[in-house]
């Protein structure tokens, strides 16, 4: 790990002000990170203003900031609130060194010196951390030191180093508890019955094999497709027919980024997808692909369900481990900052036996920026259609709790920016 | 109204067993009917065993029924889990007159008859209405009179005399806080984006109008479009333009039932759509197919959200006024029964002003058996994409409060047989 300890820091308090920004794909959990980013900013006499960059980076870019001053409800109901609150972009910055890259990298540092910036906090996934990066050092290249922690974010789960990062848990919760209302829903009809709950997740299962945990209380769901093994449409069919053997209702949980054995995307198959900033194709369909085939070759009632937006935004059910967790972090990254940390992301450090205890710590951003991490092959079933129990243990603990929403007039009371 | 008085009963406390049962498509709140109709007939003198027939009338044809035992916590349990208990059905009973006909119904007087049932509970929608109608016909013409009671239960609010329908305000609960929950998301992006979210409710829109609450706290949905009114796509897009002059991110919601100027199901525009046994077609698919049109002609990012079955199973996010009023109905519908009524359909009577008060009567069922009950014009706006605030007014009530389930491990504990 190369973690940058700013001297400076060591010498005396740094003073300035801060600026905390948020970062592709949205989850319910981003705005407790920034919720404690903020609060333990506020508290600290070593920084001034602390700024939001609305969306992302291009807020930087653009000098586009807002002074946050939040009373201490409205924190308690940031905590909860899904979406980005700042709002979020998927602006992938040019190349430093090319001519588009120094006209950028210029204009934050502009921001940055103007506003006398000397803390940046980054909530996002690993295409941010590399983001954050890349700024970090363009900064202190040029002569504005800032220091500079990532903080993670991401219902998909599969940034490496953290056990887990914030946003998974209240997902994971939401899912799973869906999939056990799908199938009581399903399981009323005695007809011949295929339901295919298409998951999020991208490249990683941890999401998909999240609906593993409804299977230590109901006989369902019965298969589970994961990225992390070729999926072959025959194969899925003798599963199917096994299932459907000894019970006339089965339920199918994909993941969206499920691939054949040639490693294509599955929902490819259906037509060309489209790309974002990054390169990474925009997923999803390959549910409904799924039950397409099931229903022109097996003679059944096929429904498919694409768990879609409502699984990374659903505050009304949010894992309150999760939530204290992602708060927590936020926080703890501003104690690294002042204790003149830079260059980092803030990591999650877990024990699961005797009893589930999290402790939060820190690597090098660039240990993160541009790794995925996958469920281990030891996790998910011989025959690759369901996670193993080890999965179950790993997940588990981290959907544990609630924090009920404020209600207004029948509805969840959330905080938002006109 | 034509109520039958049983004299028997005026006479005497017609002593015998009850059947239970559940019918057509499921509901977050069907058990609580259940429940309210258990607790009740078993506390009785009058009523002996309470049978649960097993996946509605089909039960009754098989004699498959089962006794149900429940302790008081069962009860809780089952009040907010989803999905039907006793299982459900979408079986048309055949025409009394033919032979298979009388074959099946002479099954049903058989049950009766063996397992002396005196009270038939039938929790379903219209087409469940018109079956429990039939079956009591019969049963009186064949000297087994019997109390029969209807208990509505559809989300979809389309039955007519009752002010509304259990099950109801918990979907549209649930509608309206995923739409609020979308919305937070999509605006996290500054880029020109439109997200669809497509509702059930077949012909009647009330449980995509229920989407508009969200307009009274957000500056969303931006159109809303009803069964109620002819869709043209040409309109739409002109709608949509209007729209995303003034904003980059545009939320629409459209029921499952829109139909062309033609009056053609929207959704039957990309295929044929198959049919249940009631002649009803299967909807669905008509937010993925107009986020199609919307992608080929502008240059946007466009997103279709289906709520699915997920917006008539969220055990885990319950209107408290929906699930109570539901376990009352039930109560009532055996009380109702034992003062000696048959053939009536218990139903709501509302007051909105000065405060919400709900009182519990009963119909005919012939009054409401195959009539459907839809958004009246005056409560759509004059462009026709939008509900106007009577509807938000009569919505809002039924929407209110909350019973968080209990949890088990991180997920919510529901009752259920294997």
């Amino acid at each position: 790990m190369l973690i940058k300890i700013n001297k400076e820091v060591l010498d005396m308090n740094v003073k300035g002000n801060a600026i905390v920004a948020q970062s592709g794909g949205m989850t319910a959990a981003i705005n407790a990170t920034l919720a404690g980013v903020y609060e333990k900013a506020a508290a600290s006499e070593q920084i001034g203003t602390v700024f939001g960059a609305l969306h992302g980076i291009e807020g930087i870019i653009n000098d586009n900031l807002i002074e946050m001053n939040l009373t201490a409800e409205e924190v308690e109901l940031l905590k909860i609130t899904p979406g980005g609150y700042l709002g979020s972009c998927r602006y992938k910055l040019p190349d430093p060194a090319s001519e588009k890259g120094k006209e950028v990298y210029d204009k934050i540092l502009d921001t940055f010196k103007k506003n006398d910036v000397r803390y940046f906090f980054y909530i996002g996934g690993n295409d941010s951390m590399d983001t954050a990066n890349k700024v970090s050092n363009y900064m202190a290249e040029h002569g504005h030191e800032i220091f500079t922690v990532g903080l993670p974010k991401t219902i998909d789960n599969d940034l490496p180093v953290t056990d887990h990062t914030p946003g998974f848990g209240s997902a994971a919760k939401y899912i799973a508890t869906s999939c056990s209302e799908i199938y009581l829903d399903a399981k009323s009809f005695d007809i011949p019955y295929v339901t295919i709950v298409e998951v999020m997740g991208r490249n990683a299962g941890w999401l998909t094999a999240a609906a593993g945990l409804v299977k230590e209380r109901y006989d369902s769901p019965d298969l589970i497709y994961l990225p992390e093994m070729p999926f072959d449409l025959e194969q899925f069919f003798v599963d199917l027919e096994n299932v459907r053997k000894n019970k006339p209702v089965a339920i199918v949980v994909i993941s969206e980024g499920i691939k054949t054995p040639e490693g294509k995307y599955f929902a490819e198959l259906a037509g060309d997808l489209t790309s974002d900033n990054f390169g990474h194709k925009n997923l999803g369909g390959a549910g409904a692909l799924l039950a397409s085939h099931v229903k022109s070759r097996l003679p059944c009632k096929v429904r498919a369900v694409e768990l879609s937006l409502l699984q990374r935004c659903a505050g009304h059910f949010v894992s309150a481990t999760d939530i204290n967790e992602s708060f927590s972090i936020g926080g703890a990254g501003v104690e690294a900052a002042l204790a003149g940390k830079s260059g980092i992301m803030m990591i999650y450090e877990c024990e699961r036996e005797p009893v589930y205890k999290m402790n939060i710590s820190y690597c090098a951003i660039s240990d993160v920026a541009n790794v995925e991490k996958k469920i281990p092959r030891e996790w998910i079933n011989k025959e690759g259609n369901f996670p193993t129990q080890e999965c179950n243990d790993y997940i588990r603990p981290l959907i544990q709790g609630e924090i009920h929403p404020t209600m207004e007039n029948g509805l969840p009371k959330y905080l938002f920016r006109e």
